[in-house]
């Protein structure tokens, strides 16, 4: 199962004496994770040079011996909006106290309260923030984040919010994919003429954005934009050559995700609320679902229907959907675990939508360990009398110890 | 609201420029945490002797200025079993894909695979498993743990996790406070004659456990003890001096919470199933209510009738439940913000929960920050951009930062 490229300058770094090497990809290794023992990985500038028996490894000048660690690709959080100013802590409590979301927005308070910081914010501000939010989530081994913007809701507002993705990403060694969303709510200037909004975002903020995105997403949702909104957006969005990601089917039905499917998105989020039409319709064209279970949980919301998503062969993301209001977490492990306890994921499920799945969500060559790739690597110290293994990363919920992480 | 003690020897720490501290004293500070803003803790050989404003507080050798840090008393972890050995994550992924419990347990998995693992284990191994545990609770800012034994079921070999869990304590600086549970379940050896085995536990290890041990505990549940079998053991230990707590009202109605409190017990802990009557038992004798909520998760399990316990006004406590099976998690901060999202605890309560009224189920002078008392002390820094708050702690889920650890 070892596997080397040819021809190719030498490898720069080995991590080798691996117990256990998840690759995510079952053509190198065994089983769905494709799962090697006692194995090695060399990369060269980045790129994966080598795969197999420690063994059979090269040679290289910085070489990581990691006896007794489970090793993977860096994990690929595929749904964040890491870039915000503000807190929101006093709305936890009030929600906990029962009052509702719907009360606390016409008190100013959710998510235009974190626009109203967010566009108060120096740019240098909000760099430091995020930066300090993806270390976090680096931390926790994770190499590749997607970062949407949504909390400036004008031209200027929200590509500031991306340049500050991407300065974040360079200071927390963290690769950012960017997803413009000026369409996340209806900012309060624009409540009494939401056409004009919609043509804002149309003309002026996505023309200005797109040179610093990878994406565009909307919310297409109760509250949110109508699906024939979402629709001009989006098909505006993939005019300029972005990627296409929709929040679907969270609060109320609407027919997003089959509408995302039918424009070739990448990725459908939330659906909780998918019908069976959309998970058809998302099976046909490939688009991957991103569960976002800590989201569900803040919200005390239902699982989404895993398991007919499951059947219909719909590849299964998890990320962990970090904001400051209805998922205030920066650990994918704790979303995985949630993932598996609230919604009926398998642990394979798991560490294939924290990796591989959400990758594809993102259309990168992360995710897997296979030669050609630049996955990165996160190693993990297993807990205290813990074996090496799969199902020991995904039970023990957080606290997870990075023993190595080599950004992608 | 400056308190300080006179005659005393000079304070050796003094913690001060706190923005909060949350003494978790309302005759300290204000409201249900006794919040204080500005304010320093001074201590003499562990012993709070200064609590009020920075500016008032006295001079000592060692000073820690937190400045932007929110401080509290070490954290209580009022039930654990974090002395084992062996491992169940296979379990885990077992119980992912479906499978029952009992037929786990029928395929010797389950906790009498963990006996087995703990009984071959050597004291050496147990203790250095036990205190990496301990520091991993030690790193979310846990100061004091309750540890049960229960995994040896022998005179012998409950002694010998006792012992473990001393000793684990005194290489983690940790405060560990032991309770004996040789009616944990039936060993295998036993399930003949279950008769024979409440008078092994009664004449065999009780007497030989006792003085290794603060507590006594008994597992009172369909599967495990009767209640009658409970009593008589309850009894016996209390005849010794222990403290009593239950493991109550988990997988059946049984009436151990009613009995728990009749015979004076710190606390019942799980209590998913308990009825008013045992309700009224429990605030009629001050007996602690001890939430385990992470192990209501790993158990799909529904939550206990929270409003009503509190209505009732007995005093609610959160703990971890640390196990390698149904809870295999160490960070108390999860378990907190799961009793705020899966229980509908407030803020305060998680707070109260996780310090003063866990410290009470151990009947200790522990988790108060009040001149006079030895409560340790836990500082923490905000997530990026948060404001210090008693929300902005619980709200976070996990990956908080401890700034400072005082152990009581």
């Amino acid at each position: 199962m070892s596997t080397r490229s040819s021809g190719e300058a030498a490898p720069d770094t080995v991590v080798r004496d691996l117990d256990v090497l998840l690759t995510m990809d079952p053509t190198v290794g065994e089983g769905p994770l494709g799962e090697l023992r006692g194995a090695a990985v060399a990369f060269t500038q980045g790129v994966v040079s080598y795969v197999g028996p420690s063994a059979g490894a090269p040679d290289a000048p910085v070489v990581h011996s990691l006896r007794g660690r489970v090793a993977m690709p860096a994990l690929v959080d595929c749904h964040t909006h890491a870039v915000w100013a503000g807190s929101r802590a006093d709305e936890f409590q009030r929600r906990n106290r029962g009052e509702s979301y719907s009360a606390i927005l016409e008190s100013g308070g959710g998510i235009l309260s974190t626009v109203r910081a967010t566009r108060a914010a120096p740019e240098d501000e909000l760099v430091r923030l995020a930066a300090a939010r993806l270390r976090r989530l680096a931390a926790y081994g994770v190499g590749t984040v997607e970062v949407k913007s949504g909390y400036g809701l004008t031209a200027d507002d929200e590509h500031k919010l991306l340049r500050a993705a991407r300065l974040a990403g360079e200071w927390a060694d963290v690769r950012v994919v960017r997803t413009f969303l000026g369409a996340h709510t209806i900012p309060a200037e624009w409540r009494h003429d939401r056409a004009a909004y919609v043509r804002q975002v149309i003309e002026e903020q996505l023309p200005r954005c797109a040179p610093e995105a990878d994406g565009i997403d909307v919310y297409i949702d109760r509250g949110a934009f109508t699906l024939d909104e979402g629709e001009q957006i989006l098909t505006a969005g993939r005019a300029l050559g972005l990627q296409l990601h929709v929040h679907a089917e969270q609060v109320e039905y609407t027919g997003a995700a089959a509408l995302g499917a039918r424009l070739g998105a990448r990725s459908c989020d939330h659906l909780e609320r998918i019908d069976d039409a959309g998970i058809e319709a998302m099976a046909a064209a490939g688009t991957v679902a991103v569960l976002l279970p800590a989201a569900m949980l803040y919200l005390r919301d239902v699982p989404p229907p895993v398991a007919r998503l499951r059947e219909a062969g719909v590849p299964l993301a998890v990320a962990t959907d970090l904001n400051p209001g209805t998922s205030p977490l920066s650990d994918p492990w704790a979303a995985g675990t949630l993932a598996c306890l609230t919604m009926g994921l398998s642990v394979e499920e798991v560490l294939l939508g924290l990796t591989v799945n959400a990758a594809r969500a993102l259309d990168r060559g992360a995710g897997r360990i296979r030669v050609g790739t630049r996955p990165g690597l996160a190693a993990f110290d297993p807990a205290p009398g813990e074996v090496a293994s799969a199902a020991s990363l995904v039970q023990a919920f957080s606290g997870h110890r990075l023993a190595l992480r080599l950004a992608p």
